[in-house]
């Protein structure tokens, strides 16, 4: 049991749920929605990466144990922090917003939802492992922004697009409590955001076969 | 007494504080504004951080201080230097913009101002300290970087919408001095400043305690 | 023949061109385009530079075997993963767009879209020689950040204004295939490229000559 | 007589020209400017920085000559090459926009224009000289990032509302030759950048007095 790397799972995922409220419910437009999420998904990644790896994001998770950089036995319990961050952080987005969402109705398409999902949440975890776990890349100063940039590039090429531009099962919940997203969409989200992780750590020992190593 | 530190933290505050004025009173738009503010943070940090740690922000010292990354004898000159700067900075701007400021009556919500002050600043200093006086993270070149784009993501998120933006009582007190913001709701951002710089400390040594270093 | 090279040269090629895509074919605006596409370059060239050195390009490619940072046995395997990866990307676009592109009739100004063409595949090409196979630049942190805001600044400067802000032969085919451009301009396009990449492989060597060694 | 340095100088002032050609007279709006002007700054940075120094900016390398970063001996061989890729720049905008720049007649406000010009260029060198020429700093991987960043905030911030945002001396020429300022302006630019950079080297052997040494 590791609680400090708990309580920075906790922090960064509160931090970028909060930031995806905000933007999303209490104002903003297109291009700064993607800019602000990208940029708190990076300094968290920054700032605890060294603590708890910095994944905020239980698919990242899932690809990191499938990839042996995070004990099997932590991913639960990171999963479960990650999950508090975003719920804690969707309560209070909701009291501010004094309204829960403007969904209405579900309509969705499924394959363009479930392949913009796949694809830029396969980019994340595929990002993550290479930048962050690669003996080769150690002691790197840009993972971070790598990772960061990520999320916004996938916002802006397939978020509102083909999907929500989530790529992380967590933030695919708390659209759920936002009454952003209905729980169908955001069922397909997570499924996809999970294959995708397992795909890209599969991927990852593929390409870079003797390069395993934890070093985060 | 370190002038040197004195005088980097006044040319920091200076320029950060300059920056805000220029984008709200003398021309700017609302992306432009959070990017501008933010890069300035990040260039100031960069050049002044190998010298005085590169705060600029009152908040960021008392957290320092609270975590032994600056010595307490130290705090009162840092803050004064960083008001000065600020202060010469309102100067110039109020005499470039020929008014002083665009405020009109005062009237704002106590608890959307004070939780959006506190959790960004929070996230300015947990970043700070995490990135740039911890000996895991020694010598990294991304400190710059993840603190000004926190200011970017917490203006881009909570500015204008629940509060001002300022996380940073420094520039707070500058606001007041332009009459953008009248002054009570500057005494709240204030303190909502410092109480996030004290959390942020604390929980900074609870997530890393055998990792405490003057580094930077 | 190094299968993971060309599997991470597929990889990045692809997301590359389904980013350009996306932006072009199922919504977005200038702005967001060059930003999405060339953090999209960053991240593949941080992800995979360490293992097939991140050319996503046959003109870098070019370039980086007149450098002889790549093998010239490796240049046709490269060219061929990366068009493969294009063209894949091309048809997921193509069918999620559901017509093949917004192109009709073919009027270009030949000097014009040469020129423009050339000097940012220059500056590209010089880029990445420079940053990312140089010895006194070796373990640096900022060649995908370097390579991707070339794109960046590149598309900024000339695309859509001279020529369409390919800098990239495999670019410039998926544009074709898209129906975005007309395959006299993309053949232009290509020649330029090509081009380009040798001119900046000879500058490389003039300015940097006691200083090749391959490094990522 | 280090001609592989004037080679990169050329380069790199002419891209940086070139890029302000674009945005300014061929198309573009007001944030992909400033995007667009720093970034082609910063990646010619990144790219010639080991070989030259990476200046493309009289003002720069004045105040890196004062500051013993550059022989005294270099700095006219520096500006000519800076002020004649500035030049060739030049040429080709003028060709291809087909006119030479929007300018009618002349009127400015010296001290917004001469304090808004010292003010960035201060910083522009300050930045230099910390991040790029000092001992403590040496082999970090941020100096492009801050130093580009400098000139996308200085325009942010400045440009266009006190002063042209030119904070280099090629630069203020060539929106002479391009006949986007006039003659008069150009010269206060000038001499304003200068003085900046004396400035700045004078601040930073105050605050960073015991750190002097050429390391770039």
């Amino acid at each position: 049991m590791n609680f400090r790397s708990y309580v920075v799972e906790f922090i960064g995922t509160f931090f970028l749920v909060f930031t995806i409220g905000c933007v999303s419910l209490l104002g903003g437009d297109g291009v700064i929605n993607a800019v602000a999420i990208g940029l708190t998904l990076m300094i968290m990644v920054y700032a605890g990466g060294f603590i708890s790896g910095g994944h905020y994001n239980p698919a990242v998770s899932f690809a990191a144990a499938i990839r042996k950089a995070l004990p099997w036995v932590e991913f639960i319990p990171y999963v479960i922090s990650q999950l508090l961050g975003a719920a804690f952080a969707v309560l209070l987005i909701n009291h501010f917003s004094g309204h829960v969402g403007n969904f209405e109705g579900c309509a969705f398409n499924f394959w363009p939802m479930a392949v913009g999902e796949f694809l830029f949440t396969f980019a994340l975890c595929y990002v993550v492992l290479t930048t962050a776990t690669n003996r080769e890349t150690r002691g790197n100063s840009y993972y971070g922004l790598a990772i960061g940039s990520t999320l916004i590039a996938g916002i802006f090429a397939v978020g509102g697009v083909l999907c929500y531009g989530a790529f992380n099962p967590a933030v695919a919940m708390s659209l759920g409590m936002m009454n952003i997203a209905c729980w169908q969409s955001v069922f397909v989200t997570i499924i996809a955001n999970f294959i995708a992780g397992a795909a890209a750590a599969l991927v990852y020992k593929y390409v870079a076969p003797d390069r395993i190593e934890i070093d985060l």
